[in-house]
């Protein structure tokens, strides 16, 4: 029989396909081995020495001499850095000239080098990039929510190989986050509890969804997952936003975002996938009932017309069958797992 | 300059992104010409004389001799026909059994005839079948709401070639469809009138983004449309349940159905697409505040992680430019546009 969950921080319903279920290892990428990328590629960029084909950094790590990450304005930004943001209202139309921070995080010089194959402490540079520009755009009074994601693979949006992530900076909160925000604010009204950390506690008293936990953070496959293998990652700490996160917690969120990719790619078969963070909007930075997490979403799926037209997706892996099979995935990442 | 858009219906953000503006003819699909299906597949479970590769037909139209639309039970369903639905709460977690219908419509005996290349007669007969349908599965106590979709292309979740669409009656309502009927309650509760009728007065009086209109039908890409050529065709009397439909209506939108699926099929190249029936749920059916429509949605472009993390869709085809691109598309059907 299958099963029907609801998703508690949306309210969504996802249904449970079991009957037509697969095993996760079906799922696992078809491809003929793929050649390795090389180091460098002539054409790229984002490689060292090709800098003058991408607009000029915003910052560097370290700032001076040869870049460990690099952050550049997107050469074809959504959204134009310029100008003052101002509402038009005609009759019932909304709209809103698209000033807004479109940029482009290069991860590493190395072009071969993806996440799942790149030192934790390069993970960790990356990480710390992103918070140092998070905290930055935030500041930016026209800007009213960040959103940092990245793009592995074809079927997750990108055509470019060298491994890259990217922010936007919006004046604008989208309804979904508003969403997530409201049901979590309505949990704690009734509650006096954040709804994140009280799923927290129950998912680690008991792990049959967990992935891999640590000091500072834990990996779940959520009771309610959309989609299969859809992993997200949690502070064990109450943190409504990204900026906040301190540099003890930089350092073990980084081994943990390298174990689960890694954990993909080796058991999956190098799957395409997005990640996101998921953070309170900043006006809302301080709040005791939102937490910020990092939602990666493998793309072995097609969204079909039923998930686009009533908003309910079909999900044919359970999430405790997925987190046991990533469980079993070794990795060589002795440090990371506990 | 960009623009961002609100969706009124769902209050959503989109990005209008015209600095990175393809022309709507950009996006037809590239691919050498398919070799026209066959007519009859000898292993298709669909074509007439292969009946008994699928479960036994609940319906058929016409009901006794040789069936021009015939619907049967999804051999692989996604929710089981049998048993009484029964939620179980544990802790934070919410679950229901998966009791549900899910049957899918076989829209012709003839392999080869996408709705694109249909007789409107046939298209009327499809439409038929979905209102009988809907309103019996509407009549079953376990079920509170039922989505009507169609996916047609790998891209858009299908690989049977043979013209189908499907139905799921579901023992819930999903937080999409919730939202949308709230949204449309709080407009009714402010200013009296039907959100979607309102749209629909300021719409057809300033045609920039209309692509066709008829006696009791019109479609339209939407002001804050998130894909590119997404289009919704909406009945011009109020109604909020499609199971209202009159006869005379279900002919109208035959004709408009098809011209917008030809006008697809044939200026764009046959591209994959999805559609589906947003209707109230039925414990919704005579509410003043909701309108029922139909929306169209091709498959030209990828989800990112952009619009998985935020809920905000980037679109690069302004709707009134695909709008003026499709209304430019002439097709063989002089009775369907006027």
């Amino acid at each position: 029989m299958p099963e029907l969950r609801q998703n508690r921080f949306t309210k969504e319903w996802v249904i449970m396909s079991t009957e037509r279920a697969k095993r996760p290892e079906d799922l696992r990428v078809q491809h003929d081995p793929r050649p390795p990328l090389p180091a460098y590629s002539e054409k790229c960029p984002f490689c060292p020495g090709n800098e003058r084909l991408a607009p000029p950094a915003v910052m560097a790590i370290p700032a001076d001499g040869k870049w460990e990450v690099r952050i550049v304005p997107n050469k074809f930004a959504a959204l134009s850095r310029e100008g003052e943001p101002w509402r038009k209202i005609e009759r019932s139309r909304r709209s809103l000239n698209g000033v807004g921070i479109h940029e482009v995080i290069v991860e590493t010089p190395n072009h071969a080098l993806t996440t799942a194959l790149l030192p934790v402490e390069n993970v960790a540079e990356i990480l710390r990039a992103y918070q140092q520009r998070f905290t930055e755009i935030s500041a930016d009074p026209r800007i009213t929510h960040v959103t940092i994601f990245k793009n592995h693979g074809a079927a997750a949006g990108t055509s470019l190989e060298h491994p890259h992530s990217q922010l936007i900076g919006t004046p604008v909160i989208s309804s979904q986050v508003r969403n997530r925000v409201y049901e979590a604010l309505r949990h704690y009204d009734e509650f006096g509890e954040c709804i994140f950390c009280e799923a927290i506690k129950e998912d680690l008293a008991s792990p049959a969804r967990v992935v891999v936990t640590t000091q500072h953070f834990f990996a779940v496959e959520p009771f309610a997952s959309s989609t299969p293998f859809a992993t997200y990652i949690y502070p064990r700490r109450h943190m409504a936003s990204f900026g906040a996160i301190s540099d003890a917690e930089i350092v073990d969120l980084a081994k943990v975002l390298k174990t689960v990719l890694a954990k993909l790619y080796v058991g999956l078969q190098n799957p395409d996938f997005n990640y996101t963070i998921r953070t309170a909007p900043h006006e809302n930075a301080g709040v005791l009932y939102y937490h910020w997490y990092l939602s990666v979403i493998p793309r072995l799926t097609r969204v079909a017309g039923f998930e686009l037209g009533s908003g309910m997706f079909i999900n044919t892996v359970l999430p405790e069958a997925a987190a046991e099979f990533l469980r079993n995935v070794k990795v060589d990442l002795a440090a990371a797992a506990d």
